[in-house]
């Protein structure tokens, strides 16, 4: 849990840097003080989420927090803007570490799409699989990357104080000549790119109902470390970033490497320590990827629940749906990274504002939560609605800043989004009342439908339906299916009736009963519904008010080579007979086990 | 039609001198007399031939005249060897015809296997999007590369009269040095591998259904073209190639050429037109692999119409088992091509052997059927006599021969084949049995079923489901299934049974029925039908001769989102009760329609 906080601190300042690259080394004085702020930003975030979760202890995320307090539709603006971010954090966190891979090893530059789809490929299948209780293998990475950057970090500021004006053991690349100015303009572009760092931090308090008991110190705790070293290798980072005169350079660019790798080998070099935090630094954003993977089917329940997705994805543990969610997550976030070339920079803008929509909505939603409470607690309230503001002016800055860079996408998106998750619900929502009963049962006459047997041949499967439907009804019609008219058979048809006769009518009328009749009509193979439909439609003309039951005799297949024997056509019929039968047809299904009848 | 006998005319005469490698120069010598055998051999099987097609001008296919002359087993063992040679057909002709195009481009040399597997999957495509009527796409490379090749062979003989002791214009790769000494088991060898030009022959008797009026006729012209061309490449292949000293390479060499490549090059150089030689060469095998595509789907037609293959693939026409077919032989196809690197010397001995075993089965079929005749035609019968004891006698050589060097897996998969269509008809014989019926309807006491009705809540689809089922039965149990108990639930049991007594008891008690019994009964998600077979169980002990019906109310989805919407519960419940439920147990589906529901 919070891994994705800890890898946004990787490519947050590595965004607010390649904002910054046409102004060359003048960039890095802005730097200090837009890091400055992206971090006062994420004191009130934490102070805010601190709130959230002791509201809503049990799963407080924006989309529960948004329902409760705000309704319908920003609750759906919350959950539409997560689950498009969970597919743009899998593309993010994916690239960003196939970024720190190339960073360490410049020969595999040229590959940054494929290495991305292999390894969501990768993240995929080991979700399918189900990747079970292996805790310490998520724990490992992020304790390794929290000791080598803080590490890295505290030795490049001591060596800050201790030689004033440091050398760099590997210099990093030159920074380009200015070729703009700073402007306030070219700032907030900064700011909005940096505001990435702080994606992660909606996953806790989405993330919540996963914490051990005591369920809300412990998710305190997490919070508080998150932010608390996303703080420190923000601020660290840019003090170090300045000294070394390290800046960002464009993914796409030969010889590419990220702003941790320049500051690494700024201060230690390229030695054994750069490739562990390297590698530490790709499994940390992989696993951050793999939050979605745990997140996207938490939030689909929540919003199938309520009926706004599909309602097999409310229920835990449909493997095909699970399945369906995981698919779809890889294949959109594949899509993404295809699209955009597997560049982190270029996914960032459309991924800050899916985050910040959310934090944005949570707050807000907090604010009422708090307006509504009976003892008032202004100090509360306060906190939540600078939260909202603060995040709201973010988001308004991003949308600004970032519209042409492809926030536009995102913005196109989530209301489709929403629409689409109305259209559900309301599919719902009409279906319920036409079903929904009121008042006692109304009956008509009742009267025994008319029977039809469906037969191909007179065998003992055609016998037991018989027998079967002279119990449900006096009026018992054997339809038997003729495959092609024509002399010779007619012929057949004369010596079918006959054996009819005989084998059906005379024993059935000894027995007190009306015997059933027999018809004949020609059926073209694969097509056995439609002559019976029309047949139907006939006996409706004669009996408007009178059910129809098609009893359909069908072999049961019980081993998988059966099912290749046989076809099924039974279960065709059925479904064709289903699918364009009147509203009152029925068809029953008379089953027979294969060498295992009893009788 | 007949491709296939052009196509083997171009690997025939290489696999001969393949064996012949050891021998170096020396081996040309022997190329003659073993050609003149071959070609004594195809005038044999030219002849018994014509008058297979003359007796059986429908379909004179093997496997069709084993059957009615030879009964079952030589019938299965013609079918197997057919089937197992139209697979190997594939592999062979591709992997032949990616030899010639690696002749003309020797850069592709390193990419044999790759490029075989593309032309299997796009052979295969062509053929699932269906081939239609593009006969002059047939047409036209099979005329070319008669011309082109009878061209070259004409051009060549008229060289090696006129000149003597012919320069080659590219000399050929020099043989290398004799390594064995010329044995009969050496000159065997290259003679079972040269029979391998003669498997297209086959093709035209089981082809013969698709000949156009007048059909013998037409067929006897195709089979006449075709051998004579075959007998004239097969003939001018062997003179020019002793004349130029051209011997075979081995395929896994580098810089490797095919026998008619170097041929070409011998006679005219390596100008444009060699390429358009070589163009229409690649063309024709690939083509002759086309034609399993159209021989594999009919020849199982055959054999499943006779019950050895699941029942579905006699049905022309029918979309799924078609493309399972096709699937079937390129899957098959590709294995082998992956299994032996797509090296056509290595595919042959597989070959030879299944089509060496068609031409005698059918032979000896022909034998007994001119036996059977009343007026008897003694020359007929001496002729395929004298085809059957050679084309045995060739097989038993291609054994021996060819035994360690791959002819055994064919020799393994035939019975094993053969088999498999054993259980399978003996299956559907045994199905045939236990269904027919003899003697009149055994009718017992007729006696109305306990109905079940399946309900999740109370609603219109339920209220149908429950007039329905008194139009049945006296005897109906509404079955509600129960989420979870406990003691909050044991309120809404009672709500509900007051419901149910006021809303169904009551109405139906006064139209004078018996009202339906409520049962609740706890079922947890995903195993609805286990609590039902249990009550179901109980329902038997009490009246163990009743007979229950299960009514699933199941809304019918028109619509593909509608699928998407609606888990298919009510289908699993169904498939799951038919699958375990006793004998006495049959399922009613009433279909609602959504949303134009009349009554």
């Amino acid at each position: 849990m919070g891994l994705d906080g800890l890898g946004s601190s990787s490519y947050g300042p590595e965004a607010a840097l390649t904002i910054l690259i046409p102004l060359g080394a003048l960039g890095l004085v802005y730097l200090g003080p837009v890091m400055g702020c992206i971090i006062a930003l994420l004191a009130i975030l934490y102070f805010s989420y601190r709130q959230t979760l002791a509201a809503y202890p049990t799963s407080g995320g924006a989309y529960a927090v948004a329902k409760e307090n705000l309704g319908e539709y920003p609750s759906l603006l919350a959950a539409s803007a997560l689950m498009i971010d969970y597919v743009l954090n899998v593309a993010v966190g994916v690239s960003a570490g196939v970024g720190a891979l190339v960073s360490a090893f410049p020969s595999l530059h040229p590959y940054i799409l494929p290495l991305c789809l292999i390894v969501v490929a990768f993240v995929t299948l080991a979700n399918l699989r189900g990747t079970g209780e292996a805790g310490w293998l998520f724990a490992l990475p992020t304790y390794l990357f929290i000791v080598c950057f803080l590490g890295v970090i505290a030795y490049g500021l001591f060596r800050i104080v201790t030689e004033g004006d440091p050398t760099p053991v590997v210099a990093p690349p030159p920074l380009a000549a200015a070729t703009g100015a700073a402007g306030l303009w070219l700032l907030m572009h900064a700011f909005a790119s940096g505001c990435t760092a702080m994606t992660g931090v909606e996953a806790v308090s989405n993330g919540v109902g996963s914490f051990r008991e005591p369920v809300i110190r412990n998710a305190y705790i997490t919070l508080t470390i998150i932010v608390v070293v996303l703080a420190l290798l923000l601020g660290g980072i840019a003090a170090i970033a300045t000294s070394f005169n390290i800046g960002a350079m464009s993914q796409t660019e030969e010889g590419y490497q990220s702003v941790l790798s320049q500051l690494i080998g700024a201060v230690v070099g390229f030695n054994t320590f750069y490739y562990i935090a390297m590698c530490s630094l790709l499994c940390i954003l992989c696993l951050s990827a793999n939050t979605s993977f745990v997140g996207f089917p938490r939030i689909c329940r929540m919003v199938a629940a309520d009926g706004y997705l599909p309602k097999g994805f409310a229920q835990p543990g449909r493997r095909l749906v699970f399945t369906a969610g995981i698919l779809f997550l890889s294949g959109f976030a594949s899509l993404l990274l295809m699209v955009f070339g597997g560049i982190t920079e270029k996914l960032i803008p459309l991924f800050a504002i899916g985050a910040f929509l959310t934090f944005t909505v949570s707050q807000a939603g907090m604010v009422v939560h708090w307006r509504r409470q009976e003892v008032k607690q202004p100090a509360k309230l306060a906190m939540n609605a600078v939260g909202a503001v603060a995040t709201g002016v973010a988001l308004l800055v991003i949308m600004l800043a970032k519209f042409t860079e492809g926030a536009w996408i995102t913005l196109v998106a989530v209301p489709v989004t929403i629409l689409l998750l109305r259209a559900i619900k309301s599919y719902y929502d009409g279906l319920d009342r036409e079903l929904r009963q009121s008042g006692p049962i109304v009956l008509e006459e009742v009267e025994p439908p008319t029977v039809l047997v469906v037969t191909e041949s007179w065998n003992r499967l055609s016998e037991r339906a018989i027998k079967f439907a002279l119990t449900l009804s006096p009026d018992v019609v054997a339809v038997h299916l003729v495959r092609l008219g024509g002399p010779e058979n007619d012929e057949g048809e004369k010596a079918l009736r006959e054996k009819w006769h005989i084998d059906v009518e005379e024993p059935v009328a000894a027995k007190g009963l009306r015997p059933p009749r027999l018809m004949l009509i020609p059926a073209p193979y694969r097509e056995l519904h439609e002559p019976l439909l029309r047949l139907i439609e006939k006996l409706d003309a004669d009996a408007p008010e009178r059910q129809v039951a098609v009893l359909i005799p069908e072999t049961v297949k019980e081993k998988w080579w059966q099912k290749i024997l046989h076809m099924n056509r039974a279960g065709n019929l059925r479904k064709q007979l289903l699918k364009f039968g009147g509203p009152r047809l029925t068809v029953v299904t008379v089953p027979w086990r294969l060498s295992r009848q009893e009788g």
